[in-house]
């Protein structure tokens, strides 16, 4: 067989039984990110990554030490001239599997129901890490990859990646290429491959207002005192307008308009009322009118009470008129919002419509901006036309409602763009009990990625 | 001599120094009743008092045991024809003296500085307790009393009376009088003797907003479904119009308005913007804009957030979506509302205001109505004059915010007012470390009591 494409997804095909038993075999590792008595488990996964880059003859395999957990690094480097260098992000890190009692069978012992095979891990993401590199394995297979490819993964994803930005800081000449892969956004349906090609930013604050400089009694002092719970109610109140549209000043002044084309393709997904009635068991949807629910939450900035406390709130009843109030309160942002900016409205906000009855202080305690990819990127018509090939349809393209941090830290320090896929469903169950991935996906995906690698080439 | 009040004042005067001895020998016993490690020394200081109506020689004494702590009754009836009734309310129990490091000397040792007696329970409210025996004392000691006087002291003011309208309900003919004296609601200052002569009722609820039927990611569903939190602080910050008026329908709708004459009387009251500025700490007053600070405190309804929670109030950020909102909410109520109307009230507010994208919940946690006196009563006239001739000034007319069950539960059941009044002042350090008696006033207070004997005689 000369082509080396056709032969990489044969080899794929003749091995998948094997791929599938190493899988169970990175699955096995309890590699709990969070819990301190699995710090062996996490040096043993991170170990087992690095021996699948030796297995495969990567040209660099190394374990980088951090303040946490360590990162794995591998480069297979390309002597073709001009060749694309690509590094693909993934972690080896999962969730804690509690509650125990709600899994059909053992969270770390990989069993096989009909499609799918059950981990803890299996779909978040040791799967979508897997498919990565046995992609590799089939490209190189049948001689050498045509493009350089290096691996990033780390350890502490699912505690939020605290080492992560130092490391990318101290190794931008080892991790320098020409885009990101990071497969794990998943997809939209087992027959909707998806791209997302944008995720929101985030600015989140504490906000806190205070009123007496005491707890009083509110039988000896209700009716001459700003309540502090109420004047705070009252100011996130005014945060929205009757139509659903945030009303911090200036906040939509930077946001880039929807273009008509891009309305036409998020149209195209499968999210309408009744996909988000249903997911959300709301009894009625909101939002702001002049836009649809997917556009709401993937192309549009929202703003979100994330907690609130003020007073009493245990059993049964206590007279209090409180000293102080909080909330938490973020938003998510879009092109081309500045979390800082924003920061700057949420503070004229509160000067223009704090009473002078109660004082208020906000604290900034995250700040990230959107991220957006160009649909026409190398990168991403690579990934539409590997995804076209095996499911004989073109991919969807969603805008994300979340924020991936990894994201936004390889375009501020690297410079570089992501291509946001993977091969993971929305009924995986991650971060849930009886997580599971769905294997005939998964070998797609292995396809996908050979294909991705081959369109790449030169 | 032959005047009997005469002669009881100066006995009062002349056994000063032993009445002050006794006081301390019912202070020194630590009768905190929420904590059953002082059982026994509730059962002492209910002996106690019932010790002193003995050695009074009341008519009838008798310890009442409780589901809790004991009520201690004592009655000393007139042989007079139509000789007046009333019944003292009491409570022996004190507040626990936490936190003790706070105390300049040992909590239940009664220690003079200057003319103040420290100890917990000093002020609240074994003073008070102590002042209304030694008048009937002082009384009897000219010979016999020329009204009927009943004493009820029991022994969980402190913890919300939890036995008492049991007690009230099985001793209906025990206890029947023409009116109740209740001295257990203090003076606004050394110089002011004051009459507290009418009480806000109080509604208190707790309401719960639910919106998505579990937490949400607000990344991923941010901008489609209504925040419960959002929506709750909406309603809440409707409840109140630009004025400060409560806005459920037909909250105002049996509310007694102020007259003219009563509105000068609490005028009187030193009680302006700048008291109520210091007492709080607010930066600035609020309420309904066409009412005085005193007026709005006691003589008219207000509408508070007690406390109010939802989603995530810990350190840092989640970006989550809650699921559900609640707040405590409570309303003062000013005589003729109804907490029952109240109820229906927010139930409406609720129904007409409440958007459909999420479900409400009321729970109905409190009613009790507000209670005013007559002040021409028999009762308000001679402790009115009681005041005046040992003050040489007339008292003040409060109303006060708060609410005091007992006042409601003789109401109630007894269909009787009570004659709020009380030698305790706002410096007193009631339920604080280091609270004390203020020991002039008090030898007033006993003088006013014995005056007010002799005014409802015949």
């Amino acid at each position: 067989m000369s082509n080396p494409r056709s032969a990489a997804l044969q080899f794929a095909q003749k091995n998948n039984a094997r791929f599938l038993a190493e899988l169970k075999d990175f699955l096995i590792i309890p590699s709990i990110s969070t819990d301190p008595e699995h710090k062996a488990d996490m040096d043993r996964a991170a170990q087992w990554v690095a021996n699948q880059f030796e297995e495969l003859g990567l040209t660099r395999v190394e374990i980088f030490p951090t303040e946490g957990h360590p990162v794995v690094y591998g480069e297979m480097l390309s002597d073709l001239k001009d060749a694309a260098t690509i590094l693909v992000y993934g972690h080896y890190d999962v969730q804690p599997a509690e509650p125990l009692e709600l899994w059909t069978t053992d969270a770390f012992d990989p069993v096989q129901r009909g499609e799918n095979l059950y981990t803890r891990g299996a779909s978040d993401m040791k799967g979508q890490v897997m498919a990565s590199i046995k992609a590799l394995e089939a490209v190189l297979s049948t001689g050498k990859s045509p493009i350089s490819i290096k691996f990033l993964i780390e350890g502490e994803e699912e505690i939020g990646s605290p080492n992560l930005e130092d490391f990318i800081t101290n190794h931008q000449k080892l991790l320098k290429c020409d885009f990101a892969l990071n497969p794990d956004t998943g997809m939209i349906g087992a027959e909707n491959p998806t791209i997302t090609y944008a995720l929101r930013g985030l600015a989140y604050f504490e906000v806190r207002i205070d009123g007496p400089d005491h707890d009083l009694h509110s039988g000896i002092y209700g009716g001459v005192v700003h309540n502090p719970a109420q004047a705070l109610c009252e100011l996130i109140a005014g945060m929205h307008d009757e139509n659903g549209y945030v009303t911090l000043p200036g906040f939509y002044d930077k946001v880039r308009p929807l273009g008509d084309e891009e309305r036409i393709q998020l149209g195209r997904l499968p999210m309408g009322e009744d996909f988000y009635l249903e997911q959300t068991g709301a009894a009625a949807l909101w939002g702001e009118k002049d836009y649809y629910p997917v556009e709401r939450v993937g192309a549009r900035p929202t703003l979100e009470v994330n907690g609130i406390y003020s007073g009493f709130i245990g059993e049964g009843s206590k007279t209090v008129l409180p000293a102080w109030a909080m909330a938490k309160i973020s938003t998510r942002l879009v092109p081309d919002q500045d979390p800082d900016d924003v920061h700057q409205q949420l503070i004229r906000y509160f000067e223009e419509n704090a009473p002078e009855t109660v004082s208020f202080k906000i604290v900034n305690l995250v700040g990230s901006p959107a991220s957006i990819s160009d649909r026409n990127s190398v990168g991403v018509q690579a990934m539409q036309d590997a995804m076209q090939r095996v499911w004989q349809k073109k991919p969807l393209f969603r805008r994300e409602g979340g924020s991936v941090p990894v994201v936004v830290l390889f375009k501020d320090i690297l410079n570089i763009d992501s291509v946001n896929c993977g091969f993971s469903l929305p009924d995986d169950n991650a971060h849930s009990p009886n997580e599971k991935l769905h294997l005939p996906t998964w070998n797609r995906g292995i396809d996908t990625l050979i294909h991705f690698i081959y369109n790449l080439a030169n």
